[in-house]
């Protein structure tokens, strides 16, 4: 290991879609920690659609990262020195470090994983903020009964994947997959297990649920917004909930397409509505056992898309995700420092 | 009364605005009652702007009327004639009697209406499916809560002005009316009890919003759609609920605009729903009783604007909604027959 600190720091605001010259590349030295600090060797990044949201000016429901900050980040990794009384060398822990090799903190927001149940990239994806965004979107914010007919959109996806195989496990009728390509949509059935799965890139998507869905979508599970969002609100059953949970077609649009089909939420007497996981700290621990059960027991699969590289890949690694490259979770591991 | 029966039927779609040339009017015999049914002298129509949808092809919530049927409209009116053991010559009675003169009915969804409480026209205000859509528009789907910011749009028409009202009676912090018009605005602080009013004709809504909602808005009851929603959902407080209870701003349009600030659901955590007064149809009795006390004990007034004209003055009765001509329920009294 190095003893200097590579940092990926916003160094503009993009307009559209990210380019490399919106970081910089800093090098220091790697910090000591303070008393009831400690200092974590980052291994592994999460890389996700949110990020492009933070690089805007302007608060959102986290503030703006600022000019010449370290790039947000969630990630996992190691501690390796500590003034901290809860954390010793040797912790593999979890928090919002930044997309850079070493971080200082003193524990606030840090949880720490145990690598012998799943390996610490895992805790970035089912066992992560990933998965339990999918777990209580799909449940509280989506309400899903035993039965319902559950759309997710990008569903080959971190969120997506999971969500999928969350609402097959918890008894949902029928479990339909939007997704582009013929590989993603071959891992929708074959390995995530939905029960159908839909290439937008390949036709009609609003035919080809009306085909798989011929009773109407009860919970619809979105990542994507724009026009496969405008295709599913054709397709709404009575009292459907549609969960917003990103919208990865529009993030980088100077300007948003709204869905012009919202009023179908009136015809169906359907609710939309946005959902954020931080809120749901306190139920951490319980959901985060839940989906560790179903990870032990075989019941969901944990796919990660793991990019090996230093923290320059940073940029180029979060711009496959717009490009689409990812099935299941996008990560990057600092193994080549 | 003549012994003939003038209607307006539907006679061709509309695209956009609709015509004169969109209907036509007939005469036929005032119908005799068969066993079973009753004959009413339709004395008030509602005129309402959902009537521009069911112009429309293709099943909405309810079906569309059909080319050379009678225009839908619900009515009120007295009984002329009965073969049914249910209604006796002389009753009050509100139903879908649609655009014409006379019509004979079974009675299935047909109300006796007790003209002592209020008079006619009010069973299409207050007391009919107008303050009913306020009442559990607000109520159920709005979730109101006490000390909770409401803003409704289209305020002083039918709906809005009731649902303002029924908020401000059921402990609402702060109401505010969006409106078009000095008159209309006028109205809504000094006769429906609004807290305030913005005239989205004569400038800012957003900057508005800012000022008189400085805490965000919780309930959002939007009767209009458009960039006046796009504006309210810019200030959304933590987990809002936006009320979809219809899109004056829409209905004409080839296009609909779908809200491009729909993301702000995430951020607050908000949520949108679609809501039909039809399905609390249960619950009627009660919501009109209490509608009824608040009524006679001046906690809420229903404010009609009537026009009076046959059959003939339905079209640019309509046509006034859309100009935003009325304060208050548009009602066609039929007295000049």
């Amino acid at each position: 290991m190095s003893e200097t600190n590579h940092q990926v720091r916003l160094a503009a605001r993009p307009s559209g879609l990210p380019r490399a010259t919106d970081w910089s590349l800093t090098t220091e030295e790697v910090p000591e920690p303070a008393e009831g600090q400690f200092t974590v060797a980052v291994s592994h990044l999460s890389v996700d659609p949110a990020m492009r949201g933070w690089m805007n000016a302007g608060a959102s429901y986290v503030p703006a990262v600022e000019i010449g900050a370290v790039m947000r980040a969630g990630a996992v990794g190691r501690v390796t020195a500590s003034a901290h009384p809860g954390f010793a060398v040797g912790d593999y822990v979890y928090g919002t470090f930044g997309v850079q090799e070493y971080a200082v903190s003193d524990g606030r927001g840090v949880i720490k994983i145990d690598t012998s149940l799943a390996g610490p990239s895992t805790y970035l994806g089912a066992l992560g903020a990933t998965g339990l965004t999918a777990y209580f979107g799909l449940l509280d914010t989506g309400r899903l009964k035993e039965g319902d007919t559950v759309v997710v959109s990008g569903a080959a996806g971190a969120v997506g994947s999971i969500a999928g195989q969350i609402a097959k496990v918890k008894g949902a009728g029928r479990v339909i997959g939007i997704a582009g390509g013929p590989d993603k949509c071959r891992a929708l059935t074959e390995e995530f297990g939905f029960d159908a799965a839909i290439d937008y890139r390949a036709g009609n998507v609003r035919r080809a649920l009306r085909e798989h869905a011929p009773g109407g979508v009860d919970v619809y599970f979105d990542n994507v917004g724009g026009e496969i969002l405008d295709d599913v609100l054709t397709c709404l059953a009575r009292g459907a909930r549609v969960v917003i949970c990103g919208a990865i077609s529009q993030y980088n649009e100077t300007q948003v397409r709204g869905p012009a089909n919202y009023l179908m939420l009136l015809i169906a007497r359907a609710s939309m509505t946005g959902m954020l996981v931080f809120d749901y700290v306190d139920q951490y621990p319980r959901a985060m056992a839940e989906l560790g059960g179903w990870l032990r027991d075989g019941k969901i699969v944990s796919r990660e898309h793991v990019v090996h590289g230093g923290v320059d890949a940073f940029p180029e690694t979060l711009l496959m995700l717009f490009d689409g490259v990812n099935t299941g979770k996008m990560v990057l591991a600092l193994d080549r420092r």
